[in-house]
């Protein structure tokens, strides 16, 4: 563990077979020799891609490990709330193991860097930011965990939170979230002063879980938007799922992809296939930041989160439409690139000087690479390796 | 290869493990011992669920094993269907060999029976059918096929077209096909008359792709309810895609999905994320037949099939928001029964007295075996094991 490595027979992108070298856990040159002492990797002509980015997801409250969940959920997303507030006592989910059980499988594919929401709520206080504080030291070296005091329960209508979500962000929690300002909170104007009002004491980014619909959701978005502004908060605020920028009102929408891209308020997507979705490309075409993430993997909400960023990408590409091999390269884009911008991941990236964060991944081309979603063949991070042929090299608790 | 078997330790969709004996090529027994002479298998605590069925796919026109094919087709369908044409003959895909090749592939995640639409153009001819045909032959101990004559580029518009279709259905294609009576034929009463005369007089049934949007799909298929009704072809017709009854007008879908199920015609999806598309459970309740497929795999239309129905039960489930374990069964019998009854096949299912087609599937539960999709422990064809640990016992070509 020493981040010097040599990586021979590896296609950048799926372009000409070359070599790198790695030294002190950033990449330092392409085509050359291993330097004396440093250990060489046989890349057997695998695509190099650099590393996942999971850019949405809950590590607190993964059921991985804790045997099949049978879902006999309600279909409303208050159901769903409920159920899991209730189902976290009866099931002791313990936010630390289960952070840490997500945490390795999703470097076995590839991710090396998470923004994981952290419920904060009155029942269960901040027992899970610090719980995922905790699997962020102890796996520090694998994976980046960024952490969101999340209000998952609701802010406004549950007295007693908003003081909680102060003490999540005092513990550690990086950026504050918020949830459905309108639908769920009842009070617009109420819910988003709380969050920027915390963004600004504490100096933290803001990401804001949006599900609500159509001209609810734009409107929403639009005070996001004005506060954005008013604070001079650009680059700084995510709108997760914003279900809204897929509704039917495409001149509305072409309006709020043009105040996104001013405030330079990004987006983040799961592609859900069952929902209106914002659209990839016409997002990045105006320049808006836009990433992917799981979500809940195997939680009590629903079963088919793997945290396999590479079959996210393929689901981004089915949501889009996207058929064409430069299209898959920008669904993948939404789970490297993409999701690096959003968390502001500084020196991400495969130029020489960045860190050496990859992923070696089996295909001809790098098109393949993304749609076979092999087993991945190495993940290297901070220049050590992490993963072979789909297994991390630590141990889940 | 007796057809002669017997399993232990399997649990029929999940439920209390048993054993299962086979004779003959059909399922004879559950919890008996092994009959002298039987191979014993250790099913090792797996999930029994009777063959996949892929109701639709297109055999004849995979690329695989051919090389990446780096798609760069316009987005219109008749793009892709003038390119298609083209790349056909450049790349000389032969439709014995490719049919060859995803046959085995899809026995290799379970599959025991196909639907494929097989291509008759001007073009090509009748070469394609001829080449399903020699694969159904050879292959017909690991898995049913049933060919579709299928106008891929058009009837009426292209002269000569119709005199192919019939001649694949003299050489034996099982099913006539047609293609967008509109949007690509445009004359809807023509196209489907010569559709359903072909069927009535050779005596098959019907399955039309059908991708035209909203109210235009949505009058082309009344004009194929009125057809299936007048000439009493009840049970003997399918529409595959069906976008129309993903269209905003409720109340029209309402009407439509009646009428659907008064004429026992069934409806076929890929459980398209970006298009409309039917809705699984209204059409279930309905009791309208409603299965799943492939579509094209590694072809020249689009990078993301692999002929796993498993992940196309995935696919369905996260199409149709099916988050509980009820529901997730319901995406897998679209992928299991809504096939099988789709296609007329006799004695499918796990009952005593049907035929031993069946899968065994690693998972805790029914639901985590399907969301899984691991590689299939077992795969069982007349009694007679096919596919063992994701790999198919025969060879591909
Ligand atoms: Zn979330
Ligand atoms: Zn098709």
């Amino acid at each position: 563990m020493n981040g010097n490595l040599h990586v021979t027979r590896i296609r950048p992108m799926g372009k000409a077979a070359t070599s790198l070298t790695v030294t002190g856990g950033r990449i330092t040159a392409y085509g050359e020799p291993a330097p004396a002492g440093f250990e060489s990797i046989d890349g057997r002509n695998a695509v190099l891609i650099p590393g996942l980015v999971e850019a949405h997801t809950h590590l607190d409250k993964t059921l991985l490990g804790m045997g099949w969940y049978r879902n006999e959920v309600g279909p409303r997303l208050i159901d769903k709330i409920e159920n899991e507030r209730a189902e976290k006592k009866r099931l002791r989910i313990d936010p630390a193991r289960q952070s840490a059980r997500q945490a390795i499988l999703s470097v076995s594919k590839g991710t090396t860097a998470i923004r994981s929401h952290v419920d904060v709520d009155t029942e269960a206080g901040v027992a899970g930011v610090e719980g995922v504080l905790r699997t962020s030291e102890i796996y520090r070296d694998i994976v980046d965990i960024e952490i969101v005091a999340f209000p998952q329960s609701g802010m406004l209508i549950r007295p007693g939170t908003v003081e909680l979500m102060e003490e999540a962000l005092r513990l550690g929690a990086h950026v504050v979230g918020g949830l459905d300002p309108s639908a769920i909170d009842r009070d617009p104007k109420g819910h988003l002063d709380v969050v920027f009002g915390l963004a600004e004491r504490f100096g933290v980014p803001v990401d804001i879980h949006l599900h609500e619909p159509a001209e609810l959701g734009a409107f929403s978005m639009e005070l996001i938007i004005e506060r954005t502004r008013a604070l001079g908060m650009q680059g700084e605020v995510t709108i997760s799922h914003a279900f809204c920028l897929g509704m039917a009102d495409q001149d509305y929408v072409a309006n709020l992809i043009d105040a996104l891209a001013e405030a330079k308020v990004h987006i983040l997507t799961t592609a859900p296939a069952g929902r209106p979705a914002p659209p990839v490309k016409r997002l990045m075409e105006a320049g808006v930041v836009i990433a992917a993430g799981s979500d809940g993997v195997r939680d009590t909400w629903g079963p088919y989160g793997n945290a396999d960023m590479l079959e996210r990408a393929v689901l981004v590409g089915l949501r889009n439409n996207f058929r064409r091999d430069d299209e898959v390269a920008l669904a993948l884009e939404t789970c490297t690139t993409g999701g690096a911008r959003l968390m502001g991941l500084k020196d991400y990236g495969l130029a020489p000087g960045c860190k050496a964060d990859f992923v070696l991944l089996d295909g001809e081309t790098l098109a393949e690479a993304i749609v076979s979603r092999a087993p991945r063949q190495l993940v290297v991070k901070g220049g050590n390796v992490v993963a072979r042929d789909g297994h991390t090299c630590s141990k889940a608790p």
